[in-house]
């Protein structure tokens, strides 16, 4: 293995290794992908203004998220279809997070399964990420099978009950490899889909009229907490909120749905207000170094997930890919605290990133 | 034909199949084209901020435009000599507005006169852009033989009685081909204008004398509504309500008459403002996506109108080629609208736009 | 001769026919001319927000400067040693000028005398830049010459007693040929300059310790009216309008001497709001399309002047190349006008540009 | 030597004369190298806005820093291993600022001791960087040996305690050649250290727990005055001031320690501001023309230092090219001042930088 230094080179390395089909797959974002690329340089256009002279000698990523600790605020976000790049692919990303101890979360579209997962990663921390099935019963079994296998919390995905258009992948189109399967879906299917038509198929069973209520029916159905994802809008925030939800998840789907949405460390802001304290705050879209995490927790976020990257780290071999790719996002928010004075992940805040209208710099 | 998934591919396409010639006066702008650029980057620079759990499951884009049904708010703006792209130009594109139902608006200077437009798309809802002419009764001849053919309003076009300045035409001068005819003045000419002085012809014809008591005057000799097309500023919107017109067309001519000029959908909110909903609003120049459309409407656009899109469309197959670029835009635009939590198109709002001075990252 | 439709073609003509020499030392800014580009950016980022329906069948664009009546409103800046370019230079700008019927300003270091160039262009505007010299003698027996000859103006250059530091020319030492002798001073000197010590005799001659006080001397010794050239500070316009002078000329030299001097058409407002009408103002630097010139007249300029685009005509054909850049700029600008609805220059106004404050958009 | 006339150009050369090794290790930034992109941008964006007809046929760039006299404020900044690139490399840097009248600043980290400097360069004003060694009795021994070899200040490194991620050095370990030692040590070690493992060697030394208690503590252990360097953020500054020092240096290393850390000019206002002239202020990063020199003066700073343009200066000919690279910054300052009527280094204010907000244009 080269060295790898940077998500970046995990990324190169990855699209060297991939064939077109996968590639295109996971990095493809909507339209003319300018959301994928103002998702990278929001974050570079936020300055980070340190703190000195404080001891850092020893530095804590340690925090509790629904009331539970990780060892460091960076999970593994949900995606589908990670087969693409890797046999046994979710089990390789819910065993790396288990080992460098943060939270992984499951896609209803994973090849395998709810339970395969389960079992694969028994320690580890486990969410399971809901689409809403146009059959409530399906949506109700995938609940309790998360339930069942040990998963702790419920992400339903808000942003994503269409595809996004994606032009690459209509130019050529999506090709599903033989391995690929809808594992958490075999139960409910008499015949083997073949892969031609598994685009249609899960298009069909995604719920296109949710609602509040939606959430409201899944909350009195399940104990576990339930995490809202696809919130870019202050006034959603206000409504998770008043809904009870235990976290509110500002992303944009890392640019693969509105292209020209805002970027989500942009809307983040807006969405902490709204929260004003009462659930928990993450934030994905666009993170890929450590000192961009550390950006999110100044802003408010309570801890940040990455899509694409932990794909890559796969790609390239696996669960020790995804563990080095957690690893260094790790590594480079410790070296961003230690620089930046800060000792406790707890004491990231808003003062150390830049205040535009603050200073005397704006009076010129 | 190539996979052609949005309005770029077809430009592309059609810059393969056409003659520098057409080409040429089709894609250029004013100058240094600037505003050209500019138009697009203006739409790329507004946000969206979607709204969640909505429920748009079905999707409603049909609106009413002057009192009557359209399928989908995006009609075809007028162009010029269609023929350089197709033998049988402003045929296509009225009939591919027809059947997707939406509106053509066609040219004075279009190459199918207004008789034959009308006969080819009985159907379809279709609108005659003006030049006032230096000889009054030409213009009032032409208004009379739009209102027998079918034709439902009269959009008098501003601001183009000067050709603007399209530095590539001037170097290699425009070349007529023979099938060019200025269809609509056949009847007025004793003789065959030659191709070579058709840029004089046409510009001989353009009344630069107009007034806003031409359009007074022209109002008086019409029962057809009336819409002014080329205001960018807001108080040439507000003598426009004071003159009773039906609409005030926002546009600056695609970046073709002057350099730098303010993009359209940043002239917008202003008009808006001004016409405080006194006429219809409509808005071109840069649109190419269906979120282009939606920001439109989300900044207060009853509907919005694509030139050079169906002009590509109809140089690479005709009628099917602007139809499935009319398509396309309607597609993105129902796409947008079922990812931002829209369900009828009359919901797009400017809450759905970001708002910059209003988020909490402005304070940062 | 190719088909040069704009000041940017005369431009890379000039570049084909000039040696690197004569080419590096028009064309070269300081240090890393970041403000030779600048320049042009600011004035592509201004505006144009065009009125419609004003009657622009016929236009003005003549104008009073200094009491004297010009064709249009763009004059030849000074520009030293033009015999790079062209042997009999500064006669072909002068004629030039004089044909179109605008202001000629002759350089202190022109190749052609004071003298010759009054002979040949007796009917034309001609104003005479003064640099003020070490000896007073010599600066008042140029003044003299010039008002024998018929020149109109002093106008006097305050930025550049100093060479801007030219990385191109340092690295090649501008190398000046045979025929290029400093034709105002023959008569000053004893024997002939040769050409290696020319920048020391230029800087030898220019007066470093030029006050107010200088302005003031000068205006003492001579009946025409005064012009300060190089001012971009408000206060600066301030204390020339308490020394009386006729005009005040907005300059930074064509980002020729602080590389990161302010945009002159940036500083442009600020200095036309302390100068409150009691003199005229002019501008430089940038200008190089009708749309440019038409954006300074709206911020409150009287004329502009353009330096390199006349040397540029003269490189390609003498005074014919001169001639031409002047109409293409006179025409662009007449076109700018009919497009935004201006019949006459005197109607340019603050309206016709963009204010960024107060449109609907900037509440978004 | 080829024609060098600017720092540009030193660099360059000294890109083409090094090997990779010490090319990377010298002018590699943070991460993705934003903030030494950024450090230079934020230069390029500070508009100069001179005055004109002051006299300044004789200009002034001596001042007082810490008391005593220097010729112009541009001093040497801290580098450590400068034997990467010249075999004598702080013999000859302390000898250029001795012979050009200004402050070299030498490196903890230094390949030639307190002492050779010292000797080297007795007439010369020299400054002593010190990171707080991990063993007291180092730190305080570091220090008499600099009041002992003619050092006039104690400059504390707040920033470096971490080494920053350099990803080129991480892909391709830095390799140390033989001759490169750590002079200041040798005193404390028995066993030469080997040069594969400094890094590990210099990373032990470095205290983490340095806090404004170890300020104190120094502060009472030394006559010297102590300079703080790594200040950013101006609740840092105004705690330098409350801890009695007698410089506070705005610098983010020159991008190598946090990417995306403000840059340093557009730090500096908010400090000079919290100092409130209790301390002097100096500020590095991004200096690479007098202009830069100029505008850090202009926002409040008392001096400027220099970092890597001195070390290409060794590298392409010892103590002569680092002379010539300060020499280039006195002449550009120098220059600068001449054209924007500053006669004084004293005189450079705020006035002769673009103050945004209160300028006419500013309304549009």
């Amino acid at each position: 293995m080269k060295s790898l230094v940077c998500v970046k080179d995990f990324e190169a390395e990855a699209f060297d290794v991939l064939n077109k089909n996968a590639r295109n797959y996971f990095k493809s974002g909507a339209d003319d992908e300018l959301t994928v690329r103002k998702n990278g340089e929001a974050f570079s256009r936020l300055l980070i203004r340190p703190r000195m002279l404080r001891d850092v000698s020893t530095r804590k990523l340690k925090k509790n998220i629904l009331g539970k600790s990780i060892q460091f605020p960076v999970g593994v976000a949900p995606t589908a279809f990670q087969s693409l790049v890797h046999p046994t692919a979710e089990i390789e990303s819910a065993k790396a997070a288990a080992s460098t101890g943060t939270i992984f979360v499951l896609s209803t579209f994973s090849n395998w399964s709810i339970e395969d997962v389960g079992n694969a990663a028994p320690g580890g921390r486990k969410w399971f990420q809901l689409f809403p099935n146009t059959e409530k019963k399906i949506t109700l079994d995938l609940i309790t099978r998360a339930e069942n296998a040990g998963f702790e919390a419920i992400v339903i995905t808000l942003d994503a009950q269409n595809f996004g258009k994606k032009r690459d992948i209509m130019r050529e189109p999506f090709k599903l490899p033989e391995n690929l399967k809808m594992a958490n879906f075999e139960k409910y299917q008499t015949s083997d889909k073949s892969a031609e038509d598994i685009g249609e198929f899960v298009h069909s069973t995604l719920a296109q009229d949710m609602t509040w209520d939606t959430i409201s029916w899944i909350r009195s159905n399940t104990n576990l907490p339930v995490i809202l994802k696809g919130i870019l809008n202050p006034q959603d925030a206000a409504l998770a909120v008043q809904h009870n939800v235990a976290g509110v998840w500002v992303s944009n789907h890392g640019g693969r749905q509105i292209d020209t949405a805002i970027p989500s460390i942009d809307a983040l802001p807006d969405v902490v207000q709204a929260v004003g304290g009462k659930c928990e705050v993450y934030v994905d879209s666009g993170i890929r170094r450590g000192s961009d995490v550390f950006k999110a927790l100044a802003l408010g976020a309570d801890m940040v997930f990455v899509g694409r990257p932990t794909i890559w780290g796969i790609a390239v071999c696996g669960e020790n890919g995804a563990k080095r790719v957690l690893e260094i996002l790790r590594e480079e928010l410790d070296l961003t605290m230690a620089l930046s004075g800060v000792a406790d992940v707890h004491d990231i805040t808003l003062d150390h990133v830049q205040r535009k209208k603050s200073n005397a710099m704006s009076k010129l």
